[in-house]
């Protein structure tokens, strides 16, 4: 999962200028590497936090898996606890982007619910994960904490609302959306626990056969106006 | 949920017996006292873990909250470690029994196996279940993480084993048995992370919300052939 490579930087669009001579585009070509610097160091942050733990992990071990020194770490990020909340602003940010997409999207909401479970599920099966699902518990100052509740808070209620906007235009089964939405994330998070690189299924892979159980449910369905097509079995890697 | 109180002790058993002047008796009654002692121990432990985090919580917190000194605590655990795996052992316990009884039940599978879910779900949401779900990540000893991961590991089994069983007798739709028991695990693994004793909701009700959600799945039923008695709503509470 890419969060902020997906979308061209202010500094990305300045450098496709035709002008080629602007000292604006040294300036652009030089915050955009300090970017990607800084999205280096929160994502190796987001790896180590996974593997050792938050606790056990420093900005010296984090600084050594780099390469660098703990300085240059101190450059993009003014303390651990901001780096933790950078990750997970970091994992979050595509499953948010995800939630505004979904409510101009011309479809039943059923199908647009799974495009916010989908890429739910890519975030917490990719290397920001761990902190996305974490982050929260682990004692960062009450104004980080804040701002997580707040952000995960406004996705739960954007999963929420789609489920009533499904039951609404027939697309979902009546269900409680409440109960139903904290089941699906709930499913969604536990894929950091127990997901590695190493599976056989990609992070993408994971997200869509949740969002098939999800819509189908345990019972079978009946051959006629079922909905084989969803039915999910996972592919044989070599 | 209550574990151990559930069954009754061989010391009980004993207490039920009509010889009045057994020497044995009074030596029961200790054995059962020394146990419930050791439950009160276990339960306040797992609450202040819960609520205090687990490395924020010593047992002088947990003697004090009991109104005990702490060498009484050691009486019946040896360890901090000791006692968080006890935690585990007591939350996973009665989901064990519930997979050992649901082997022998005279049910097709689905229905077998939600008896598993659901005293899952109510287990996650007592007072055991942070333990239960955060004991694997909390540096125990070797042989205790492996030990919870091997209990882990045969509830995972088990209900991989339910849901192949299902698909064979057809009370289950075709699925990925693995794939859809980490979805089922996850989401009532993650009861832990949302419930509160505040909720609107008891434990078991979550639990059977949680099933009839897996069962009905968010795809809208045929009204013929569906099974709408499991369609769940929230009870209103004064």
């Amino acid at each position: 999962m890419s969060s902020r490579r997906d979308r061209p930087s202010p500094a990305a669009a300045r450098n496709r200028d035709p002008a080629p001579r602007s000292p604006w585009k040294a300036a652009g070509g030089r915050q955009r590497e300090r970017q990607l610097k800084r999205e280096a160091v929160i994502r190796e942050a987001a790896r180590a936090f996974s593997e050792r733990g938050y606790h056990n992990t420093s900005l010296d071990h984090i600084a050594a898996r780099l390469e660098v020194s703990k300085p240059t770490v101190y450059y993009y990020v003014e303390s651990k606890e901001q780096l933790l909340f950078e990750c997970f602003v970091a994992g979050v940010e595509p499953v948010r982007a995800a939630c505004r997409e979904a409510r101009a999207l011309p479809l039943p909401a059923r199908e647009r619910l799974a495009v916010v479970l989908r890429r739910y599920g890519e975030a917490v099966a990719s290397d920001l994960g761990w902190c996305m699902v974490r982050a929260e518990d682990l004692d960062l100052p009450p104004a980080m904490s804040g701002h997580i509740r707040r952000m995960k808070s406004q996705i739960d209620q954007d999963i929420r609302r789609l489920i009533r906007e499904g039951i609404e235009d027939g697309s979902i089964g009546q269900c409680d959306p409440k109960m139903t939405a904290f089941a699906l994330a709930g499913a969604l998070n536990w894929i950091a626990h127990w997901y590695r690189d190493s599976q056989e299924l990609t992070g993408d892979e994971i997200a869509a056969a949740f969002v098939a159980i999800f819509e189908q449910g345990l019972l079978p369905r009946a051959a006629t106006g079922a909905r084989p097509r969803r039915t999910w079995t996972a592919p044989r890697r070599a």
